[in-house]
């Protein structure tokens, strides 16, 4: 099984730039993460449970409707965090539509608690299930529903 | 680890009632599935990590609310399937912040391919995280999640 | 055929309460009649046409959703009044969705003379008709709607 | 007894052409129905009960118009299927209540499972009380509730 | 003078339950109150002023409305706190109206300063009036206006 | 100088059937007058000032747009009573403007003391000015701002 | 008969100064006139029909109050040009409604040609009637009204 | 193949008349332009095109309606221009639907860049496609999309 | 304990004046108060509770905002009674802020049965807490509370 | 004549992948069709035209504003499906407005039978027109609007 | 050149109080500023720039408009910190655009970072610009923004 | 100290392009300048006050991102003219919060005198403050303000 796992804008980078952007409440803890360590725990985690991950990430939505296209053929299911993006790029929404693939939509912080614009997702109605709110856990129980489903 | 896994009006019942109410596209799949059912495997996963489950399900909003009372003290944290109450009741919001124990807001269908008025939560805010969209699997992914924050 | 007869909140109890809560425009005309002589009226009538009715009245929404799914293999449909429920209870909607019966939703008063907020109804969709304005004849009418169709 | 029944746009006309915008889900059942053939089964009815029945259809808001006018002292009652002018016609509204008599708006299909702007009615707070979903028993069940009132 | 006072969901329970939901900015100074001492301590007050006090709470809607009713001919005026269910249950509302007495709507907090669908109440139009944001005085204060009126 | 005084729906015929359309909140005073006693004395007026005045009254917009057009050429000036299409005729609203003629919008009751959907014109914008709320007055009042202007 | 005429903030001043703040499309038509110069002429208008006016006029919400409660017991009428304030001074509809005289609301351009905002009167409501878009014949037009009514 | 090209109200008439509708920003261009020259005009087009025009023109909302009807069996599609009728009239939109044939939606001038309300459509959702801002091309464009859709 | 009660636009004046502003349902019960009467009975309460009044009046939104600036350091805390400033005035809002006293906003009639513009206070948020519905005990209530808190 | 006809995001690609995104009711008509072979097409069109197309597809919103603004001095006119960026991208919006060009907005399917927020384009008020709805025949009938206009 | 420094309500008087109304994130920075102390260094700053600055300050909407309107024909351009008042003054905008000078509107703090109803300004689209979140700087830059344009 | 200035899309380019863009009144006073020139210009001002800027222009809203997160480290604040993005790039707003550093945004011209849709910026509240509408010299005054803070 090979899973997509990709990251839109301003989710790469330094370890203190993550943490602002994640509106996690207890920075202190997750303060040690950055995409990396993260994506490196992560393949980790897919080698015991039998999926092969490729990871992407990208502040640019042309380069991120490009690289969800390529799933088309090249994978069983995509998790994505696309960050801000979520809120309003139909485009990602269309691309996500045309692949026909599973695809879990996934946060880091719990986006509901969050400003009012961050509550609204283009993306979730033509993804298979949202995860959120959970930090760097949700990519991997990500992994386990397209596991599962 | 004492988790309180709950369910909301709608969710309990006939196989064929169930089906209608969760708003899956493939009901040949999971139309074998009852709330009994899914709980028992659920409990089944419990045992295989550690968790111990208590089931609760009332299509009454105040007993939801009792119950979820009864988990300060009681529980370590809540799984909460709250049906159609998910939408409006905020006395149910009140409870989960009340009792503050982590929550995980669940719903087998992905909500947001669903009705406009299914989209909105007034519940998510007060919740740890949500996870929706992959059938009964959404309750062990929940139980996971507790168990890694 | 056998039909279930129910009424929400506020439906039930003394000749003048029942009054003030209808809206209706002549309570001298109609100010003689309780819930429990309407029923009567109306289960006079029911033998008349050849239908069995059950009636149940419950100012808990809890109770309403209970009594509706009971309605399935034990009645061919329902009549509704579900009171205040009717512009919030998503709950009770799911519940008359799920038992997939014919559904008539009625009230005594006509609903679009009163406050804004009861104009809308979260039932309407999921039930077969609508019938309101017309007094305790609201309930005549449904049997008749349910018999016909 | 004199009763007006008056239909509005789109109403007339061949069988195919009435089936498509009734917006009822099962057109097999009634697609046999033409308002000629509703409104002589209608008239039928009407005889059983004492109630003597005009017919009236037009495409134009203000034949509807002059026609509602004309129930002034040559009826004791209206039952209206405005059609679409039911959800932006306040000129109607304004007809219907004018007259100053019962008035009973119908719709063949129940409009709250139809487009959101067919959920509105303009014509509903000037009413006596409104009837919908049943099909041509509309008419019948209106005639009715003149009757009773 | 025969006075119900009425408490809504989330209201009874533990002192540290109930600061989390009254949204005092000064907990320090009320934490030591539960609803059973500030009920306690307002039955004191209400000796001294000739008022008899009988006292509810209930988490579920149906019940409140149920004591609400039971109003009518044992009481001369309500005190309600309605918590939660101020914001959305129009079958509470429904149930203030019917019984026709005094009724002041009280909230411990001023709902003002908390999130924008507290600012909302469904309840005060059909009340005498509204007193919130003194903490447990609202009770006394209330107790003092149904004196005075 | 030539004005054509034109009035829309439900503006014409008998006398109380115009006093339950305006809105006034005195009918003892005016209801003596019909749209034709109006009529006659506005004709009186305008000998005196020198205006030669055309009446016309439809219930169709389509038979009101065609007497606007007939405006151009052939009058100087219009007054538009237009009822309820004021709320919704765009298509008239484009008449007036085609025509380029002063036109004067009027209502005999003050639209702003009835229901909220009369609160808003969507013919204001395209006419001169407005007169509201002075009963029959408003058509000499229109005369005499058609003369000054 | 006496009549307060009270014009509202920038409404006062050089000539230059008022054309802007009209929004007349045709500046060098009315560009010579003044407040002071349409004061004078009207009050040689109602020389002619025997009303005795008195004239206002303030920049200051308060002053205005101060002023429309002063025409209690001294006027029979008040003619009203609150300029910006017509748009959000619910103080200044208070001050209209409790002095319970004829009150007639005029502007001099027509509002609805203008900004959005300017589209809404909070005044309208508690006023006999309106005017606008005749330029300085408004005030002239209102008196007429006020003599007529 | 045989086409019905149908204009609605203001369409019609003198030069003049129609310039000042269209919204077209170079009138000057287009001023020579009638209905009946442009009619002519496309007339001639559909002869080189093999396509049989029928030229209908109404201010009439019920006439447009009993036009459309007539469509059925006559016709292989329409070409409409419904002018102001376009963003309110849910009966012509009904029209449209019950006839089922192959409809353009066309307007001369490009709504966009007018006014707000010319940018809803209520016909477009049951139109085969829109195609509007091309002047009197616009008939044209049409005529080719009937033939090659 | 020093306290400033001040009361804003249209409070003030003859008796019948102030019986239509406040919307008092039995004026023929408070009919005889005047705010002059009215600020002499709580003066008179004021000494039994040992509080010290100081009573202003105004109908200028900056006299109000001088006045309330004036009780910092002169004053422990405010009664207001802002009238229809309550409604839109961001400016008392800001001074009511900006003093950092207990502030008891108090209305003599519910503002909630009345008009919906009426519903909503820009000046909740800032204040203490609110009291309303209660005539002329507002007043003496919210000295209460301030006294309590 | 040089024509720039340019596709925005997730138009380009496999033919499955492009059926998914066009809306198209009848894929299987249209489903041979690629992006390659409709210009492929359209430039053989363009050649009997007398028409120079120059072809450019991006799913970056940064490379589209790149390319329109390309245009300016070496185009005459452009054809833009702009996708999703259609209901968004301002910044498309004013690249289109810099270039001073005719621009004709088109789509395949017609967004008004689609998502509601299909129905919504930010970029129709800078260009021409508009033509949808008429799968791959938009891009001609688009040259030909340009050749007319 | 002569530059009028135009201050509105809750600006003037104590340094905490100012603080307070700043929504300063910092107040231990610029705790020490008061309006005058501001004034003082700006009347500084002024003369080494040849501007010829006149403070005002006052807290009545009336007398703000009565200053701005001394403008014209006394000063070259006006910076204007209108406090509460940008936020629903349309007075105070007339007044701007009636004296037809060069303004600047300014805010102290950034009011995009409060509360939802200070984002908007009335005030905005009748300046020439707008200058805020620099703290008393802002009137340093609104004097050299006078002074470039 | 070092300062990036930022330009988004639609800024570049050739003079007449950026006329157009910029929404300024008096294009023939500007019309000289391109990006460039006023980079230029800055540059040399920037030297006068000793500022080291860095200066960066991209239609890409990806690139832009990029190029704000390399001033972490690098800058010491950003002057920043994000175009069109200003209206709806949250994913630009994150970038900006992620770098923590003092930001400016600017705007050519006043928005608040362009498009509704341009008086919405979602970056505002994640800058240190904005200055808008005085055409180049935004710039100047950023350059200045982040001098002060």
């Amino acid at each position: 099984m090979k899973i997509f796992v990709i990251n839109g804008p301003n989710r790469s980078g330094k370890t203190t730039l993550m943490k602002t952007m994640l509106g996690l409440r207890e920075p202190e803890i997750y303060g040690a993460d950055t995409l990396e360590s993260i994506n490196a725990e992560l393949a980790g985690y897919c080698r015991t449970v039998g999926v092969q991950p490729e990871f992407f990430q990208s502040n640019s939505e042309g380069e991120l409707i490009d690289f969800i296209h390529s799933a088309r053929g090249n994978a069983d299911g995509i998790v994505l965090n696309a960050g801000a993006y979520t809120h309003y790029s139909i485009a990602i929404r269309d691309a996500i539509a045309a692949v026909e693939l599973p695809c879990v939509e996934v946060h880091l912080s719990n986006v509901h608690k969050r400003e009012e614009f961050r509550h609204k997702s283009v993306l979730s109605a033509v993804c298979t299930g949202v995860i959120c709110g959970f930090g760097k856990h949700v990519y991997r129980l990500a992994i386990d529903a397209l596991n599962s489903i």
